[in-house]
C-alpha cells in the first residue's frame, strides 16, 4: 500500500448529478507532471487549500475543513466547491493510505488556467512527520512583525488574510528566519502588537483557567484545530474566549500552543529567547483528544 | 508557427557546463501536465517569476529582469539561477512565436518537490493583448491599502516585499476589487498613506519637469521598465528622481504613469473617481521607446 498517493480533480459545479462524481477525479503518480505550467495555482498562487490529517484511518474534522474551503474560495471569487466531490476525493485518497498511524491530507482548489475560470483541483497525501518532540518537549517560537496592523483584514479584505490562499512563500520566509534564529516557528504579529498567528498555526493561551485565542477579526484564520480544541474544552466546563493579546500578554501566560491540523498542540517552551511555562498535563490531554477520531 | 509555446527548465547551479544547457530544458504541450500537485510553486506559491515582452521577435530588457530573478530568487534564500541557462531557454523561447507582434514571455522558478531542494522552472510565452487603448486613452486606477507601513519591507524582510514571488493571489484580488468599483487598476497604498506600486505595476509621475517614482525601500519592487523609463529620461536630460509621494501628493502631478513590461506606459486618466490630468504627448512618446527593441 503507497504511503503517498495523488489525485487530479476535476472540480465540478454544486449541484452536479452525483453519478458524475465518482469519474471527477483520477489518481496519478506522485511527483508526475499534472499542472499546467499555466495554471493560476503555480503561476499566481492564486488558489485555496486545505491541509487534514489522517489518523489510523480516520481523516480529522472534514465538516471544518470543507466549509473553510468553501469560505476561503467565496473570498477569493472561486466558484463555489462542490462538497459532495470534495467528500468523495477525501474518502479514496485516504483509502489508498495504511490504516495505521498519522498521514497528512492536502486539498486544494485553484482558479484554473491562466486565462480562464475553469478551476483546476488536487490531493495530496503524504506520510505525517514525526512530530512527538513537538507535542511533548515543545517548541522554541520567535515573533516576527507581519507588517498589518491588526484588523487590516476586515478594512483591505482584497489582502485575503481570512482566506487560506495558495500564496504561502511570506510563511514559509518566516519559518526558515525563525530557524535562522534558533527557534523552531514564529507567530506573527501585528504591527501594532498584537498576536495573530504562526505561519501554519494557530495561537491559544491559558491564564488561569481561561483559554484564549485572537479573534479572526484580527486578520487570521479561523483555525479549525483551535476550533475543536474550544469545544473540547468547552464541553469541558473550561471558559474559553476570543480575545485580543498583546505579545505582553503572551509573555505572561501559564501556557501557550500553536495548534495546527497535522502537529496537533505543540507547547511554546520558549518566546523570543525567554522559557515559558509548560502544562504538560493539559498538552498531553489535548493531543489525546487531537488523535483520537474527530468529526 | 504558435503563438503560445511552453517549456520545461531543469534549472541548472551556477557554473554548470556549458553543453549541458541545451538539455537541461524542454518544449511541452501548452496546457499539459507538467508540473506536479506538491511542486512548492502550486503547493504554497514558492517560487520567483519574471514577465518580459517579446515585440517583433526582440525580447525587451532581458538583463534587467535577470538581475531581479537573482535578487528575488536571493532573497527567497532559492538557489541562484544559472543566468546563461535562462537567456538560452529565453532565446530558444523566443525563437517559437512569430516574429511580428507582441507578445509576453513568463519564466518562473520554483523551489520545487516538496520536500527537497532540487528547483523546478518553465517559460510560457502568449500573445501579448490589445493594450492600445490602455497606451492611448488611458485607464481609472483605484487606490487600495495594502496593509503595510511604508518601509515594512526592510523592517520584515519575511514579508519578501522586494521579491517577486508567485504568491500573488492578494494583487489578483486588488485587480478584482478595482474593477468592481468601476475601475481598469489599482495604486497599492501603505497603511500611513504613501502611494506604493499597482498590483503588476510601478507608479511614475510627473511634476513639471520632475519625473518621480516610490522608492523601492518603501517595500516594493524595482519595477524594470521604471527603470528603463527614468535611464531613457536621464539620457534626454530630464530629471528623475525616487522620492516618497503621498496619495495627495499623486493627485496633484501633472500626469501620472502605471508602467509595466507588457502594456508598457497607461496614463492614469481617472483616480479615485477623479480626473487626472493626461500628458498625450509624453504617453505616446514613452510607448513609442518602450515598444522600440531595449537591452
Amino acid at each position: 500500500m503507497p504511503d503517498t498517493v495523488s489525485f487530479l480533480v476535476d472540480p465540478l459545479p454544486v449541484g452536479a448529478t452525483p453519478e458524475f462524481l465518482e469519474a471527477s477525479f483520477r489518481e496519478i503518480e506522485p511527483g508526475s507532471g499534472a499542472l499546467a505550467v499555466n495554471d493560476l495555482a503555480p503561476h499566481r498562487g492564486d488558489g485555496v487549500f486545505e491541509t487534514l490529517a489522517i489518523v489510523d484511518g480516520h481523516v480529522q474534522e472534514v465538516e471544518p475543513h470543507l466549509a473553510r474551503l468553501a469560505n476561503s474560495a467565496q473570498l477569493c471569487e472561486l466558484p463555489e466547491p462542490n462538497l459532495d466531490q470534495w467528500r468523495l476525493v477525501i474518502t479514496r485518497a485516504a483509502e489508498r493510505v495504511p490504516g495505521q498511524g498519522e498521514f497528512a491530507l492536502k486539498l486544494a482548489l485553484s482558479r484554473g488556467i491562466d486565462p480562464g475560470t475553469t478551476p483546476t483541483g488536487w490531493v495530496h497525501v503524504t506520510p505525517g512527520a514525526d512530530f512527538r518532540a513537538a507535542r511533548e518537549e515543545g517548541i522554541r517560537v520567535v515573533t516576527l512583525d507581519r507588517g498589518v496592523a491588526r484588523g487590516a483584514g476586515e478594512r483591505a479584505p482584497w489582502l485575503l488574510l481570512g482566506a487560506k490562499t495558495l500564496s504561502y512563500a511570506a510563511n514559509m520566509a518566516a519559518i526558515r528566519e525563525a530557524k535562522r534564529r534558533g527557534a523552531d516557528d514564529a507567530v506573527f504579529t501585528s504591527s501594532d502588537g498584537y498576536v495573530l498567528e504562526g505561519p501554519t498555526s494557530s495561537v491559544i493561551a491559558r491564564f488561569g483557567d481561561d483559554w484564549v485565542t485572537p479573534p479572526p477579526a484580527a486578520g487570521i484564520l479561523h483555525g479549525t484545530t483551535q476550533r475543536s480544541i474550544f469545544a473540547h474544552l468547552h464541553a469541558q466546563g473550561r471558559t474559553v474566549e476570543y480575545r485580543d493579546l498583546t505579545v505582553d500578554d503572551l509573555r505572561r501566560a501559564d501556557a501557550a500552543w500553536l495548534v495546527s491540523s497535522v502537529r496537533m498542540a505543540a507547547p511554546i517552551v520558549e518566546l523570543d529567547g525567554a522559557p515559558m511555562p509548560v502544562d504538560h498535563a493539559a498538552t498531553a490531554q489535548l493531543n489525546a483528544y487531537l488523535l483520537g477520531p474527530r468529526d
